[in-house]
């Protein structure tokens, strides 16, 4: 028994002294639903809340990978530790190199200071979103000054990275339907800062117009910094940096804490609903959920009852 | 006591009957959360599972609406009811006329035999999942022989059609960026048929070609049929709904009583889901949820032990 607890007996320890694979074991404690995890985030989470966290969001293909990778290669320069999440499953962060960039992703991995992990979607019980936030609580008891997400999509993706950062920025490119589409849905209201990127594209100048056009629209209180990049060749990644500290300064002390607690509460609903969905689920797949279709099918039941039948099991069910 | 039960007392008898104010009156009933709606939908149930029941989902501006609007036409010339619920917020069916199409929506909505209805977003516990599965419900038990379901998206709308129907025909247009992001994303597995609408659009070719090229990547046996219309001009209308009933058909009985198994099977778990996540989200902004964040921002416990309360409160809150 002691045997078997031994390899995570110091884990917590280890992680606050930011030991690089303690840390990368912690993630995975957390991702597999190990018992191990309870405990593991009991003691990490009072030494949490000391990192900028910066999500990094935006439809397929408009470089979030590279920009981020540019990114990490400034924050470096400024002397700051990075955490780097992906929760794309085609980021070329999984992948570990950015081939054919400038910025190798591969310097990045072999740097002490960085931590880079992708986040599989299988296995635990609250899903991908559970594991984000715990392998980012993780990071940030770990010592790292900045955690950067990477996910793709907005407002519609499985884990939603609004209640996970502090300050978000939307990368969208020039000449993509994508852009106008997220415009157009309204999406301009979630990000702190929008970075149009690829800006030497010929179709840069209509795509700025169409971007300041339909921000103009918007209330200017909430209105999303605009700014432009070249990732690839590592221009404009200075002023998406300082677009983003500055944001979360303006903030304050007080606003920052209160968009924590919104985002913390988000995200305490966001993993209790996953865990909720999974377990009905499960029942469903077992022979209660056989019997309550048969019942439905012999017209013994109707669907109403038998949410309420599969709710009542689900509240049994621990 | 009476009095206050009279207007629902013989609610399921008159629907049951095919009465239009009767099956208005059932379906407001079920989207309010009406303790009335518990016993009806119990009446209903023996009663429903004759109509055939048809999704109409894809991108918006590809022409769902219209297309959803000649179907309706081509049925009524079948001689076959109908009920059309649609889910998409900016569908024309909201507005009851299609202006400057050749088939108008205001005839449909004069004809006694087809029964149109747009979905809110608002009010029900189980969200518009629920009503609409319960609004299919009731327009099934009142004996329309065809029922369609207009939702946007695929794949990640709010109202997932697949699990709601017998057949899902996915509407997609060329030179449409979505399009292309809808194959790549292996959307061609979800509908039985896609309808590529706008066919004398000047980049259809392209279209086809690269439609036809990413289904041949596909399993033969699962394989989408493809179908070409012109909706606003009423082409391709016949086509379209031949092959949607062909691949009903192709199920044979069956298969159509296992995929409605399982179609309810899901149904049963998204609005079980959809409760338990909107009882969560109550509780989170009640005085509990107050509680858990200010312990958590003291450090007396961690968001995994506040996720796990939440949880508890759920379970005993009713």
């Amino acid at each position: 028994m002691a045997a078997a607890t031994r390899p995570f007996a110091d884990l917590a320890e280890r992680v606050l002294a930011g030991d690089r694979r303690a840390i990368g074991r912690a993630i995975s404690v957390c991702e597999n639903a190990d018992p191990a995890a309870e405990p593991l985030i009991a003691e990490l989470w009072p030494h949490a809340g000391r990192a900028m966290t910066v999500g990094v969001t935006g439809p397929p293909g408009v470089g979030k990978s590279t920009l981020a990778g540019a990114l990490v290669g400034h924050l470096r320069s400024l002397g700051k530790s990075v955490g780097v999440i992906a929760i794309d499953p085609s980021s070329p962060f999984t992948r570990g190199a950015l081939l054919g960039d400038r910025i190798r992703m591969s310097d990045h991995f072999l740097d002490p200071e960085v931590f880079i992990r992708s986040m599989g979607t299988r296995g635990h019980l609250g899903g991908v979103a559970e594991a984000t936030f715990l392998a980012m609580l993780v990071l940030d008891a770990a010592g790292k000054d900045v955690l950067l997400v990477e996910t793709v999509g907005v407002g519609q993706s499985e884990v939603e990275v609004r209640s996970l950062v502090d300050v978000v920025s939307l990368v969208l490119q020039p000449g993509s339907g994508d852009s106008i589409q997220a415009i157009k849905a309204g999406l301009m209201e979630i990000p702190d800062v929008i970075c149009l990127n690829k800006r030497d594209h010929p179709a840069a100048a209509s795509a700025r117009r169409e971007l300041h056009h339909a921000l103009a629209l918007g209330e200017e209180e909430t209105r999303p910094v605009v700014v432009e990049s070249a990732a690839v060749e590592g221009e404009g990644i200075v002023e998406l940096w300082d677009a983003l500290e500055d944001r979360r300064e303006r903030l304050g002390p007080d606003g920052l804490r209160q968009r924590r607690r919104e985002n913390l509460a988000q995200e305490l609903v966001t993993i209790a609903a996953a865990r909720s969905s999974a377990r009905l689920r499960r029942l469903i797949g077992d022979e209660l959920g056989g019997r309550l279709l048969d019942r439905l099918d012999a017209g013994e039941i109707d669907p109403v009852r038998a949410v309420a039948e599969l709710q009542d099991a689900a509240r049994d069910d621990t």
